[in-house]
């Protein structure tokens, strides 16, 4: 117990994961999977923790590279309009997308509310048109601490919304942004195109022009031009970086403290994830500095590509597959640097005594809650379904889907105390978890289904 | 009094306002002046008014026709970057700014917090760099209801840094954006050059990316290209939309409703200051309405160019400048929309007590303070001048300049409540002076300074 307090106040009083922090976002910068930055920062990561003398490897992992092009639209026919003029329409290209022509695509655009509204229009009124799913982000469920489930409604249409449109005709798809805030900020993430449908292109719309839009057409016909030019280059060689500092007594044993290195490509990546990967970094970090020797290896994971795709995650869980009962423990944070409430674990709830003397000492903090879940984030979740317990902190989300995915998510979204406190968290739960005499009841392992 | 009561009443319960600035915000868009969004949007106000049986003109005002173009900015060389790859810096020109040459500067970058240490760079530190003024809006002033001293203390930056910094060598000046969110929101806004200085570019970054900058140059030196390609366009003739609702007994006696119809470019000036011009329509609207015929004339001025030199405030008093002494009052509202607290007065306070029975009236919503202050609203401070008594509504502007001279200055920015709310303030305080019995003690002929 003296240990897990005297980890916890060092990582109070420690500005290492916010120096790391400010480096990977300010010096090296977005970081989306396959380009160098993603592929620079796993080594750089490598770099800081043989500082520390743990040891170190890059792991191989294939990730895709798409990269963002010119992106603009445009109304160029609506009602009411000054002869002559237009009014712009602010966007990004959603991650994936296939790109316009050239010259653009000029088409009417229709506003629908959902898949039904979609389906009620049919192909009559959605061939050769640009649907606009227009699904308000719920801000209050965000603003009251449901961040998640606000994000879940939405962020289906991102995903699916292009291709039921193109299964009806549609050229090109438009998503309102998902995302808490109104600064005419464009949200972007990933889409997958079903195998059955055509590729149209996608680009999610502010709040503010998904408005705009529902108006004016509303009113009469609304014709928009819509340029993108991304690309899908070929695949790239990444790694998902791996540091061990080796058990004392069961070196076999691994607890994972990990957070994802790649970003997307608008802002920095700091509260998505670079905060994760420097807590882990942190964990490490402490541990060290206060010359502790925990019996597990806490193992320090900066996962590549969470964002599109989770290759990162499976190509280790399928690499690490035949060793996956020595994961006594996996801990991702992917939710920003918010003040941490305390933990979750996807793990049989008859464990959540053996974990109550770690929330004890965080509860210090305000950060003590300890709770059963059935998911855990999203590059452990293949670990899990091969047994593994895994944990994540609860933090306060109630501002994090209002940078999520957009060029707002930069270093100063992250308070340096909030960051230490995350910190404090993964180090205290990271070596309770090495040190504890005994092991966790394990989750039965499941097969891959949908992620 | 029960005609007070009856227009604050009939205000709160009717969407005119509202329905005529999604017009033009939505339908017409963004009104900067010298385009032709801003010279349509005062002939629809016109047709609006002649709708309601005013008797209308458009008075001529020539305005100056800038317009942005590209706008890029891109660190080329600073500390820890990863080879081959840059850091975008968002920024937008600032109004006036002249372009960079066609393949952009590329400069290296310092930073200064004021003019002082501008100062104490000297020369040899500034020549050939782009300088960044680094100052800091204030929000937790502003978000204690001064958002007026906080703009206040930084926009001097935006309004003569460039000149300061060309007058020590610098090729280019950056400001960081003068307002108080955090979402990668540049915000634009008028400068001028010293007639004794290079006229040099500027634009306006986003704090996020000032922050970078202040970052990146503790540690080394940093290189940026920075592109602009606005133009400075011959002079434009717009209008001042001038509309009467003739007094019953003295219709040469004139009170004065206004707000300002041109915007920024970036957003659709909704709260900059088409929520102004609403307002001003609907007590006019109110008054018809509810078929009353005040004394005196209530005039309806939607203001061209405020923004960008006044030159719609200062036509209109240099046109109306022998009939000063029949303007009883003028109103202008342009602080946004949100709740009403009440309403400043700049004329001498003997007028205070005359006064209070709108306020009281008004009090009913918590918009009955009534104030004495020096200055007043931009366009109606030539009147001022001249010794017209000058009135604005006092708002809640704890929100306002997260948003002004933004992208971000878009329809949902405004309460529909607070907009009826306003319109109350407008419409309540209008009539009131009207139909007073005396006229107000006026405040004394000052000459023409600096605005």
């Amino acid at each position: 117990m003296d240990q897990l307090r005297q980890l916890r106040q060092a990582a109070l009083s420690s500005d290492y994961a916010w120096k790391e922090l400010a480096h990977l976002t300010n010096s090296i910068g977005p970081r989306p999977a396959g380009s160098p930055q993603a592929t620079f920062a796993a080594r750089y990561v490598a770099d800081e923790m043989k500082k520390l003398g743990l040891d170190v490897r890059l792991e191989k992992v294939t990730v895709p590279h798409w990269v963002r092009g010119e992106e603009t639209g445009a109304l160029t026919e609506f009602p009411g309009m000054t002869p002559g003029t237009t009014q712009k329409v602010v966007l990004a290209a959603l991650g994936g997308s296939t790109a316009t022509p050239a010259d653009g695509i000029t088409a009417e655009v229709v506003v629908v509310g959902n898949f039904d509204e979609l389906a009620a229009l049919g192909q009559d009124k959605v061939k050769g048109r640009i649907v606009l799913f227009n699904v308000i982000f719920d801000k209050q469920l965000a603003a009251t601490g449901h961040g998640g489930p606000a994000y879940g409604q939405a962020v289906i249409y991102r995903g699916a919304g292009a291709s039921a449109a193109a299964k009806l005709g549609a050229v090109a798809a438009l998503v309102r942004s998902v995302g808490g805030a109104d600064y005419r900020l464009p949200h972007t993430g990933a889409m997958r195109y079903a195998p059955d449908a055509p590729r149209i292109p996608a680009a999610a719309v502010t709040a503010e022009d998904a408005e705009m839009l529902a108006y004016l057409t509303r009113q009469g016909p609304v014709r928009m031009r819509l340029l993108l030019t991304p690309k899908m280059l070929p695949d790239e060689e990444s790694f998902n970086m791996v540091a061990d500092l080796k058990g004392s007594e069961h070196p076999e044993q691994v607890v994972i403290v990990s957070g994802h290195l790649d970003s997307w490509d608008l802002g920095t990546g700091a509260i998505d994830d670079g905060a994760g990967v420097v807590v882990a970094m942190q964990a490490a970090q402490l541990v060290k500095q206060l010359g502790l020797h925990p019996k597990r290896t806490i193992r320090v994971i900066a996962w590549m590509n969470e964002e599109f795709g989770v290759s990162g995650g499976q190509a280790y869980a399928a690499a690490h597959k035949d060793e996956a009962a020595n994961h006594i423990a996996a801990i991702e944070s992917d939710l920003g640097a918010g003040h941490p409430l305390g933990f979750h674990v996807a793990a049989p709830a008859s464990n959540l005594p053996l974990l109550r003397p770690a929330g004890q000492i965080l509860q210090a903090g305000g950060a003590g809650l300890v709770q059963a879940t059935e998911d855990c984030e999203t590059d452990i979740s293949p670990l899990l379904r091969l047994g593994v317990p895994c944990f994540g902190p609860i933090q306060d989300d109630r501002f994090y889907f209002n940078y999520h995915h957009t060029a707002a998510d930069t270093l100063d979204k992250v308070q340096p105390r909030e960051l230490q406190e995350n910190a404090a968290v993964m180090a205290v739960l990271a070596y309770a978890l090495a040190n504890m005499p005994q092991t966790l009841e394990r989750p039965t392992p499941r097969p891959a289904g949908r992620e």
